[in-house]
């Protein structure tokens, strides 16, 4: 193995670019020549990569987004682009592809790794948290405090104003965020995917509290589990109670990597470029249980078996 | 003079609570009792008040939101309503409200001052920075910088996923936020409600730098110049480009308060004080041309005039 | 068991306040009184303690520093005082105590429990994350990330003005923080106290560097290892390269708790509540290998024994 | 005038890169060429300076430090120096200059403006705030947030361990950002070069209201007022009471400008290029009474007079 390739695919998490740095870094100090793959799939069937010197990776380790660039790829299901993206594998004489991103990223590099015979590592980068069989990606301690702090905002109107806001986090899947997000900044409800959505038991809860003087309630909802928009409109309906909808959004996505986002970034750039060396392949690398594992492909991308039960009961008795 | 009240109303702006503090502080070291009013209007209207004293407003400098409550409260408007207000405030032997709040709340206090010979003195506090005459009220540069931080992390999606954004921001009559959000983030065009929405010059602007090989853009509009999504969902239509939307929302209206908003807090609950000692009433306190100004409150609530071809031409040449 | 009191004991960290709110709550939640003793061992032996509600560590999840404050309390080692404390806890009918602080709270706390029979479980609550046994105690990340913002500031005036610097950070026995802090900030040395200083070493890489072109760098050096004012003296003679000092100091004590300082607060209330119910004692909790682990204190307050090797490896390939 | 050139010199402040960018567009929108010259004076004695496109800016409208990088130079003093600077303006053709700096800054391009008859138009940039007749530099409100957030943390533990605390902040000769910390951050005392320092004063407070029972004080100092350990050692000294020393230090320099910072820097460089334009040299530009004012060199650089008794009455009142 003389020469790897690193991509980054999907949504941009913060902390990417932390991880392009260590594997173009150790990549070096292994031996190895790194290319940069631009603008994820895309780059590779378009030939649009070279080669990166530790300087290129300078002054990053601290920058949201990923200087590689990245993008949703769907022309890379064809067999065509597959073929030209191999083709390009070929030409440079890339012996093995980091593939940074998430469950999508996961999935195609699984496919084309196996049809290409090309080895593939991925590291999970993903503000949505949910690659299966890891407990934390890069950039989801990053999104959590970045949704933390939004809250925390929204709290000092709630309170003031005396209102009830129901706030949407990301989260297309997976409840991580809204979850996490609602215990840490003391929300009174979450509404997750994992759970059927019971508004009627929200409602009744609000206007209880309500009678005891509670009132301001802040509820969480994960994008995948209900518009907050059409949320605060029912709970208003219900309960004749004022409700205002935010949406937190794309401001989730960006910002200064935090110190567990980079982390993990770090290590697991060191690892993906190890792996490669030893011949490992069609792996997902993330953090679980405390230390670095290794999940295969097929695992990382099916659906994610989050625990709840005990995160919801502990909201329930802290607010 | 012996004794004077002190109330927010209106909506919540983060330096509210350091101007109670020096309201309290400041009247109690000028010989006075001050009592605290609790939810706006509506406090007065149904006697829910107390004496403070200087511990009272301890630990508040930096916290966002505000300790007295606020409401808007439109029953204000109602002769029944305003004599239970004065019926409190000759109860309570209040000699002197001062006001901290917005257009609306200066509105309220001059036509209820005039008609019970209240004195009434008003403090500028409203992110939406509309008060006319004054530069800044309390609470814009704290709004300002929370809505540049969640830009800039829009930012790292927008340049890595290439992607044009329309970013809403408060001002439902005043783009002066808009305007300086725009420009201190960078942004490649506003959208206010003092000028006419011209989005095929936007479209236009975008399609040629598309060709140029620009490929991330945002768009800054404020909340009473037009919706976000209507907005993206046009330019998608007209430009092809896939246009997302962001509402910042009420997460603008709390946090904690900037140096600036501290500052012009602490001075303007000092000189509130001094008014109310020398008989000066009918007026709102705030910041404009480096220093404190008072305006009568009919001037104050008019519609502000906004200086801003120079801010348009600047962003224009900038991006 | 009936009755438990929570305390804050050692210094501060942020986090502590949302375990308390969780002691408090879960507490209650359980049927339990709960009793807040103030300033950590000085309230038990002074009597300065009161029965919390559920409204009493109402919004205080996002609140750095403790409501119960706390202290240093070398009296404590005494028996006349130790003496006192257990008339308190009889008096007041407490069957077992919640200690929240480090390795110097643990230690009083095995020593009087034990003698006085006294059920005792400890929250680790240390921004130095020194706690033998423990991955991450409450605080660490918030102090972590503090640093962490501290430096990415401090580099942009290395890089600017082509300097040395030399930043100390916490850590007296344990160069956990240090070494996070470098390796996140992407700083290109760090000196700790389980690693004998070699300031010939930083300086041949340092004048080895300048000679390649390199300007800038930063030194991390927790406060057990050294005095960054004395450590950047002497690179500057050996060097003759201007170098400075920063010392963060206590600023990394305080500030909002971060998402993860929270988490684990939260939980670790929880289950400490559990472990009274359930007549564990004797014991610290804190998180380890990804979940919540319950070390004896005798274990937790040894010293501990990090793992550096592989974290210093990386700092010295990504630099 | 077809060719300026653009320069950062002395210490940096955070706002210096926008600056840049207005200075590079702004100068290009008008027809103009833009160099940029690198580490200050130096870059024009040594000849390291380029010409700057559009896209030479992009991106640094949000990072702190100067992209041109910056230096003191000494050796700008000498003819020798000065004349080799002033063939590099006649070989580049340079028409003039923007300078980007402070005092020092403003010093030497005053002389060397008139020496060589090179137009010069400086734009105030540094965190000390110590032009004469400005009210507001580039940078300083940035130091100031920064400063404050550092101090609100110091707050938390402050309160929790009940402590005093003397927190050196930026300002050599100048007691702008003490003053405006201190009063922001409702700290108890502040110590300013402008003021003879009264410690029995200070510890007199500081005992009496011990008495009272308030237990907690922090004291601002500004470098040049003082040195805080020294200060604390004395507070120790004559009160009993264990006083803490934090010094801020560079942490003050870097980091993202505020909206404040970058709103200035943007308006400033603009009207920076078209001095140059108009033939309008050997002035400062800064932001003085809510406008841009144009300020003589030689007044800008004499010794700031700082309004500083109603800020230490305000003062005084509000602790």
């Amino acid at each position: 193995m003389k020469r790897i390739g690193v991509i980054t695919t999907g949504g941009d998490a913060p902390g990417m670019n932390p991880a392009i740095r260590s594997v173009v870094r150790c990549g070096i100090a292994s031996g190895l020549e790194v290319m940069g793959i631009m603008r994820g799939w895309w780059g590779l069937i378009n030939e649009e990569l070279k080669v990166f010197q530790s300087r290129s990776v300078s002054g990053i380790i601290n920058q949201g987004g990923t200087i590689l660039k990245t993008a949703r790829c769907p022309e890379f299901n064809t067999k065509e682009s597959q073929d030209r993206a191999y083709s390009t594998i070929k030409k440079y004489a890339i012996d093995g592809l980091v593939i940074i991103g998430g469950n999508g990223s996961f999935s195609a590099a699984h496919s084309f790794g196996k049809k290409y015979n090309v080895p593939c590592v991925g590291i999970s980068a993903s503000i949505d948290n949910d690659i299966n069989g890891i407990d934390y990606t890069i950039g989801a301690d990053t999104a959590i405090n970045t949704a933390l702090n939004a809250i925390d905002n929204i709290r000092d109107t709630a309170t003031s104003m005396e209102r009830i806001f129901v706030v949407e986090v990301m989260g297309r899947d997976c409840g991580f965020i809204a979850l996490s997000v609602a215990l840490a900044a003391g929300c009174e409800g979450v509404i997750i995917p994992e759970r059927k959505l019971n508004l009627e038991e929200i409602c009744h809860d609000i206007v209880e509290g309500n009678l005891r003087g509670k009132a301001s309630w802040i509820i969480v909802v994960a994008e995948g589990a209900g518009k907050a928009e059409d949320i605060a409109k029912k709970i208003t309906e219900i309960t004749s109670l004022e409700t205002r909808a935010v949406v937190l959004g794309h401001v989730q996505r960006g910002g200064r990597p935090t110190a567990v986002s980079r982390d993990l970034a770090l290590r697991l750039g060191q690892i993906a470029v190890d792996c490669l060396l030893r011949g490992e392949s069609d792996i997902a690398l993330g953090f679980a249980c405390g230390r670095v594992e290794k999940i295969n492909f097929e695992t990382a991308i099916k659906k994610k078996d989050l625990k709840i039960d005990q995160a919801l009961g502990l909201l329930k008795i802290l607010t």
